[in-house]
């Protein structure tokens, strides 16, 4: 039986239909599943991201009717593709291995089906299941991540745990799920991790950009970037999406935040960007503490982060379906 | 007899004197009226806006002396030029239709005194009344609105209701009041409103900037055209902001925030110099929702686009008379 | 088809069946159905019970699995007899007359079918159609009203009003729906309303017990006296509570709070007594404005009133089934 | 020239009329005037109450028209005497003796005048100029204090000054303005003063009823032995309600909160009582700091405590006009 | 090395020494030792409990010196006798099996040793290495547990896994460290856990006092029956309060609060009473959430939960050297 | 003995080592020794920043080990060079004038070691005694002020002081310790101070940048020509940031703020430049007021700009030891 929601009320993201992973019919035709995951044993301070799923899911001032028609790119993230919700996967978090193992399963499973998985965290940890399920469906080291964060994420041994929100991306290139130098880190900022954790990142041949390497060569130079770099000698793109890589400011609803981020415009204009030039093959969005938040603007946030991917999924198909590209900038009432 | 304000104490914004519509004499040498719309009813979600008008008069660290000289404009925005607070106009949020007919009148009432309406929502649902007031002062079909707004509010029944907060532009366009090719609206984004609407929209030769848009071509550039079209053909300006066109993370204390937002430097900087470079003759600054504000910021980014305002209607009206253009960039300690 | 929420996810009273008022068949065989009222255009103050509804229904930490089963009484309240959610009535806040008219079919229609109607408000106003729905079907003027509140709500006209959360008692008594005499009315306090309606109350011979006359006489004798009292000559009795009669401490997500009210402790052990003792016929629970909370406390103490009265009616009907009393201070553990 | 509001917009309370301490005709004929003392220099933890006196004015949710009759005591405290508001004593927090000086004066001047001073804190530093400028009016030595307070106030040197939230008390006593006899202090709990401090308090004869001997012995048994013994040998009475006395789930809004105190309900009671059974002679309410209030609960608390002060006032003289004694426990509609 | 405090500066209990588990002789003199607990992966709902410790150990407004002289007790719970503390056991909250035994062998240990541990949670889960740590040293199925709280904590295996904070008791029972008969559970209320749990409870012999057995007979008459059956037939007292035994009103910082529960007078009441009558070997305080807190007042009760404990023994050990009683009800100032 | 801190638990900067402004021993080898100031009796509006030292102190989610890699600069702040905590200086608030001249005797203690103070505030105030105490150690008129903030602080009589938080650049100027061509005001906005003020500003040279100039002319564009100036004809540079002039957005936990300032990015980015390239001898950072901040994002924010300079300086000094430049926007992982 389908699982709900773990905590608080059985709903699907902004009222889609629901599946259940259990049921290969129930989401054989979905272009995206997205499955929460209400964990969050993995963070090193304050905790409270378990209800991310349900606060990402449930925020929005609009009607909850599965339609959510984009000003920016004229698509409907939630109806010009086949979007369906697979309810929470149950994850205690007061273990850490058991809940990313149930993890893991559901999203290979739905990645193996053709659908791209959108997983609604949790604190980062989940990113290690979620891109290893990811990458056992679509090419063992055969991704490359693109991940949005204040942090690096590739640490060491904490509280005695190999496992937990500081060390996802660590692991996934130690297992090879993902290669090192597919790592794409923007946004990075702060005091950690410290001189022996960035070396061994380098000899995996990440590329971090720090936000002074950002505002020195502009955001919009960086993205470009990436996005030429990123889409090389793979088969997708998984975006990872930590929310506190936009400043506190416009994010407070966050477990580690670290001032001096992005703003939530620049968030959501490379998220969209990222959707429409890449081959995107999973997304999640994680740490969302809704106990810090504040009148929801964070989990409003995170719900506009999975909607700007969604609505740039469905016009990137577009486009391809017509043959012609998107039409990045045109004005709202153009060609109405 | 004044009905002065509607909740809690009986203040005027920032002390600045009172008067009476009921009584002509009270503003005949009025620059500028303040006036009260304490409504929500109107609204599609979170109600809280009636409490709006109290906070922005009453939300600020200075003496309410009824008097703030501007570093920016180097002017008294609240001296320099003559300006009063006619109180609130008594507006029961049951009863939608009864209260904007009764704001209707004041704010004509006003704009035919010669003075310039500033009001304080409430509410967006009031800029049709206040449009329209205005509108019969100045001339119907003969003033631009310049509307900042994250919403087009250019829909269609609402929960039964052909008036609310989401179709006053819609009304105003459909009455005559403003033509559709006179609106231009900046900031919008998100997921509202749908195709149909936007192709009504586009029939009525509107002009809407999508933040896509102004983050690609440049909102400086945006303003520029925004400003250069707005006066052609028109008797006057008609300035609507709704605080919700500023980033939730500035402007957390609003109904419907749609993250993404223009920051509040932007805000402040555009409506000085439309406030500087147009002949204004009406504004409104709405959606203001104390319930959800944070330390007072929101409503305090409302008081500060009012004075903003005011400083530059102030300024427009001395280099008039002068006869020599505002030195916009002057260094603040330069020439005094 | 059935309106579903208002606003936010569509959900039902901690997961109970839907049902839906335009199906009869859907609620047939139901003991109550829970109906949303989203309405808070009737507010003298702060608004934002309009979001009551959607609080209460989804506001707990235990599973939503549509099974409560209670310690004090050793009932499920959900279980044990049949209740449903009907979702909410849409009413919208800007036309406070189409939205009562609208409410008091649905509640009407409700009782008719034997079912108790249970409102979930929504400011006061709402008592008006509730009651009014109920006594058209029960009988009227045969219906007895124990209203816990800080506030009498029997004004006379407001804002030019004649409806609002301030009137709801007078338009029962002036209707005819609900006599005077069987007004029962427990926690008033403060300041309002002044003596001219006070004497009308007097005239319509309601009992209305101040706070300090509560603190005199003992809660406990009170609650005797008037649960004696109510009963007699009439059919069944309304149960209607305005969150503020408890103390704002304990409620502080109300809109117009006012210090020195009942404990918590105190409402639920009333409202449990009352299911259980009287025969109950309708119920609403109103004036939680979630803008205003803390920590959810006031949502969850609306939430935990509506299942102590479920909770009471159910061990009322098994007691009449079985042919013996509620045994009311059992120790927990006893006869398990 | 009257000072005003020195932070915020400039209101009296509740809307009552202005009066200028130095203007003697303008509350010659007044029997309460009321004083704000925006001060906070004196605290030892948290500061804030400074905002104090513009938040006791200015919240509640009924019309500000001055006006209040009350539901208890069947008076109107601020119509059935006459009140008025003279603003407040200008007093900068960084320089504690200047402005206690400043605010005695104020006292003393409407003490002389007939009228009662009620002072609306700042912190409890206040209670120092306040009691010596009545006692200076009313009779050295000759005036009792009831004092609800989670603390003793008789501190010694802190951070270096005699003077401060700590000490008020103990400087009325050595001054001789109040004897130690005459303290009776109500809540008191927790872990301050120290042994030495309270040796000092016994040797002054001082009688402080601290909450475990309350729960013991009764809240009512107490408050008539307080009320009993205070009276004898004085002139009058001067009440001073610091709001901590509260617990502080009602009263959280404080900057030395302590739990375990009175309910809001015990203290509105016995504040009442006072008034009508002894001659209050001054009185203050201090310790809200409304940036650590939430939903104004402890602002609205306040201003209630003031209210209960007054309509207590207004029945007490009524009472000895009419020779007749108040009527205590009546129902509310009885006699209407 | 001495762990000190997980998240945070690191801090002893208001000052207090450090002491060092690992160094027999940093606490051979103690008669308490404080642990912190930073744990909550147990949490069914709310996360959040990890930043109990750093808050009950920091949240105080008089100067962290080490000292609390006791009002009530006449008593320094933290001079008159030896408290240390042991700072944090490093608890990763995704792995609760080994975050418990790393506890249990602390709080083992520090018995051992003839002191008290008093363990800050984290959330409930704690009480079972906590109980049991006890419960080797002091004697295996000799201790009584009394524990205040909202609900049993008897639960069965939750979202996958045997331990938890709803399971707690059951453990203890089922391993024999604590029998059912000497379970005394105090404040239960609300809706869970369901009547098979509570068949196995009764059939353990449990006794669990819920709320309206408590109003029905009274709070007092409950305690002096739980105290005097408690301690027949054992070693020792393990005292174990759940913040949330209090109502939500005046501990709103919590994980799953329920509405209705004691005043905090009342358990501060109570926990002096048991700690003065009986003889505690360990005790802990759990389930303080700071995230929902609002200014601090639940961290606040939870220290002075604490130090109420703390003074009581204090008096207990003085009482028993001196041979006299503890003198309950004296009044504050008599035979100072 | 070291006073430790003024107001809760005694904790250092993030961890590190105390030191003792008595034992010149305690310090000698520093290169920094950071001071608390937590004092708010200067403030004209909102206190709280009283607070602002255990605030700044101790918000990180990080281990507070006394260890700060800087991802940015690649120098540990707090490892790379000696960074001592000394304590907080007592300083009453009710006592302006005796806390200033403290404060003064304690930084010019620490600056003639040779070390940099760097002063943790408390209102801005403390900037008078913080420049002066470094002028009579570095060079009477022979600093520069580098000043952030959205006011000039250039004020006169306040509330009938001298001293307070809008006049420390004043008294500055007016005493010769720091000459008015060196102060440069970066992020100056709003409506304050009045015309005289700014003229008197002018006359003593200062150079203050408004926000329109800043955006008019870029902010870079803006840092280079401050730098530039600033560092002629003096002998070092003391830094003063104050936290307002970050828009409230980012930084609502302050007690004046005005919209439009700074992103956080803007301000870290030139705090660390400004480390780099000039010799700072001396700096605060004020106005952090607790009490109003949200999810700790202020004193957060706070925190990383005293560890964005401490990272700059100690970046400095090895540039300065290596004889080679600092390499400003290398990518994070390069030559690593």
């Amino acid at each position: 039986m389908r699982y709900g929601s773990m905590f608080g009320p059985n709903i699907t993201f902004l009222g889609i239909p629901e599946c259940d992973v259990a049921e290969a019919n129930s989401y054989k035709d979905a272009d995206v599943v997205i499955i929460g995951a209400p964990f969050d044993g993995g963070t090193s301070y304050r905790s409270g991201a378990r209800l991310g799923p349900s606060a990402i899911r449930g925020t929005d001032y609009l009607p909850h009717d599965g339609s959510r028609p984009h000003l920016a790119t004229r698509m409907d993230g939630l109806k010009d593709i086949v979007v369906k919700d697979a309810g929470d996967v149950e994850m205690f978090s007061g273990d850490i291995n058991k809940s990313c193992a149930a993890l893991e399963i559901v999203v290979e499973k739905v990645a193996k089906s053709g659908a791209i998985p959108v997983i609604l965290g949790g604190d980062h940890t989940v990113t290690w299941p979620n891109a290893t399920g990811v990458a056992k469906a679509v090419g063992w080291g055969k991704i490359a991540i693109l991940h949005f964060d204040a942090h690096a994420d590739t640490g060491e041994i904490t509280f005695g745990s190999l496992v937990g929100h500081g060390q996802p991306m660590r692991q996934l290139i130690e297992s090879g799920a993902v290669k090192g130098s597919k790592f794409f880190q923007i946004g990075l900022r702060g005091y950690w991790p410290p001189a022996d954790i960035l070396a061994w990142m380098a000899k995996q041949e990440m590329r971090s950009y720090e936000m002074s390497e950002i505002v020195s060569r502009g955001f919009d130079v960086i993205m470009d970037e990436v996005m030429k770099n990123a889409i090389k000698d793979v088969d997708g793109i998984f975006l990872s999406v930590d929310i506190d890589v936009v400043d506190p400011g416009s994010a407070p609803g966050t477990g580690t935040p670290e001032p001096g981020g992005l703003t939530s415009r620049q968030l959501l204009d490379a998220v969209r960007k990222i959707a429409i030039e890449l081959p995107v093959v999973g997304m999640d969005v994680v740490e969302v503490a809704p106990a810090y938040d504040h009148a929801e603007i964070t989990a409003l946030l995170a719900n506009r982060v999975v909607l700007e991917a969604l609505s740039g999924i469905a016009a990137r198909r577009k486009a391809i379906k017509d043959g012609k590209p998107v039409n990045h900038a045109r004005p709202l009432l153009e060609d109405r």
